[in-house]
């Protein structure tokens, strides 16, 4: 299929996003690993009994929420929200996980072009692979736009989506967090768990909808988010169906389809959802365009931004960040009334390992 | 964006099923009303007590169904699945509701031109417009592709997703099919509402996927089947996201961009649902792919063909048909082991409003 100029023009997004965040990568990586030691856990342990988020601290964000979730529900109330509306959406990468100090995405993919490499000789003297092989990110971002997208279609494509699974799957099990020297899925917010499980029991549908590879991230968020693979909205590559010797399969081809960051969030609600959010959560710029979507239906709405502000058990980044980068964004939830996150003020914890130390 | 080759492939095979429904259209249409009078309600009634498939007569197809799901939902049985897998696919025309004399989505693409004409003088003299405005069906069908492109491009888009939900909920308020004179939406088969009732009772999420507009169904599918609108796969035209003046709409654009029929079904299924079904059901050989990517996953699986054979009650057509063409299937369900409806024999009665006749 010639698909050209439309991948190609989300391509150029996509790459730099994966560009700036090998840069950050770079850099990033010297930061020590210092863990916050906030030990809270049987205050939460008992608070959970009757309260629905007990790893927020009381205060204008968890009161929001709770407002928020009593008044749609409610029979009588004049705010009251159908079940069959009560959707919501919410981003990834610094929203539900971590996304520092580069999508962990990204590290899928180096780590997958390391395990490729036995069968790749031409790779020890071939760009971008080479710089990858060596570990040596700066010549890497010099390989520019094309040397990376070789690198996220090498890594990504070119098997089925079984394969494509169970390498996602198998690296998921043995991959470490530079940081934390954890499994990637153990650095999910604790705080978003509970405000995910406490939605779903006020009846809402809870959705991904991230700029990430959707068949990155169906394998895991299920047993993770407890939010079911057909509802997550992602980033799609080109597939094919093949039908050879009655042993059908899709395999996944080295394009891009669709780029579902920025104004492709709400273009990616309306493909695989059909409906308006009344709840969307998100972190950075990218998400703007899903608030604003989300803010302009009738009725009560509810739009949450998570502001990284806490720089010891996390990270602290905003209106610089080359990574979730939250700017207009910012500005946007202050003269809007949206509510934001504090992280460090209104989490009592990060992660949920932390309730086990 | 100029994706014009994958379009224009799409385009063909699209606008080759419409046009071959135009001139099916145009002498189907002389065939009379002669609606089927079993009036066997009271048996029905009675026997929906304890039967989860009142309307199907006893026999091979209905006792087929039945030991499918209770094999695979008794948690001591062998072939158990888990209620995340419990994944359904349904065609839509001619599977769920009728197709004939033509599918009903191209009505609506008439009558949307007949709704438009006002606002667009120049359409009397203009083809294919002209064709439609003066019920001229063989002209319509000599406009070829290209008038069928215009036609369908000019009664869905060019409006909003919100302009065109409530076009189409007005459409389907005041339209009638043409031999019962009823609103298309009665027009679905009761047996059929009985067997998605069945599988969700037992924990299966069922999904239409057709090769019919998403943003075309999305708008009755959840009141008449009672599948959420997030559960629709069909096909898609492209979408642009504007926000002027913060009033954000997300705007129809006059090309196709994923053409959800034949191979498409099984890529629309990894698309939106990201994980194989284990049951599927369709009508005709745009089905077989789905079904056929059903067939090939582990462990129990159940593929059921519609045959229409109930030239009385509702229509009979097969191998030679130019809409909902069974044929290859129906020789692969036979190779195969597949179940087969035979609708005159299988079913008690073809539409729900035959149970209160």
């Amino acid at each position: 299929m010639n698909n050209n100029d439309i991948i190609s023009k989300a391509m150029k997004k996509t790459t730099a996003i994966i560009l700036t965040a090998l840069l950050v990568f770079t850099y990033s990586c010297k930061q020590g690993a210092e863990e916050g030691s906030d030990q809270k856990q049987d205050a939460i342990a008992n608070a959970a009994k009757t309260d629905p988020l007990p790893s927020w601290n009381e205060g204008v964000t968890k009161k929001a929420i709770i407002d928020f979730v009593t008044d749609v529900t409610k029979a009588e109330s004049e705010t009251f929200i159908d079940i069959a509306d009560r959707i919501a959406t919410f981003d990834n990468d610094g929203n539900l996980w971590s996304e520092q100090p580069a999508y962990f995405q990204l590290f899928f993919a180096i780590d997958r072009i390391k395990a490729l490499a036995p069968q790749h000789p031409e790779w020890k003297t071939e760009q971008p692979f080479k710089a990858v092989l060596e570990n040596n990110m700066e010549e890497l971002a010099q390989q520019g736009e094309h040397g990376l997208v070789e690198l996220v279609m090498a890594s990504h494509a070119g098997n089925t989506t079984e394969e494509f699974e169970a390498i996602v799957k198998e690296w998921l099990a043995a991959a470490k967090h530079p940081r934390f020297d954890r499994p990637y899925t153990d650095l999910v917010y604790q705080p978003m768990l509970e405000l995910l499980d406490f939605l779903r029991a006020n009846d809402f549908k809870t959705f991904i909808v991230s700029g990430g590879g959707i068949d990155f991230m169906r394998p895991w968020v299920e047993e993770v988010y407890g939010i079911p693979r057909d509802q997550v909205v992602g980033s799609i590559i080109v597939k094919e169906f093949v039908n050879e010797d009655g042993n059908p399969v899709i395999k996944r081809l080295g394009k891009l389809e669709f780029n579902n960051d920025k104004e492709g969030k709400p273009i990616g609600i309306q493909k695989f959802i059909g409906r308006k959010p009344v709840f969307a959560s998100g972190n950075s710029d990218g998400d703007l365009p899903m608030l604003q979507w989300t803010a302009s239906g009738d009725g009560l709405r509810f739009m949450l931004y998570l502001h990284h502000t806490d720089s010891t058990r996390e990270w602290a980044y905003d209106r610089e960040s080359h990574i979730g980068r939250l700017d207009k964004g910012l500005d946007e939830a202050k003269e809007k009334g949206w509510t934001v996150i504090n992280m460090k003020e209104d989490w009592k914890v990060i992660y949920p390992f932390e309730l086990a130390e």
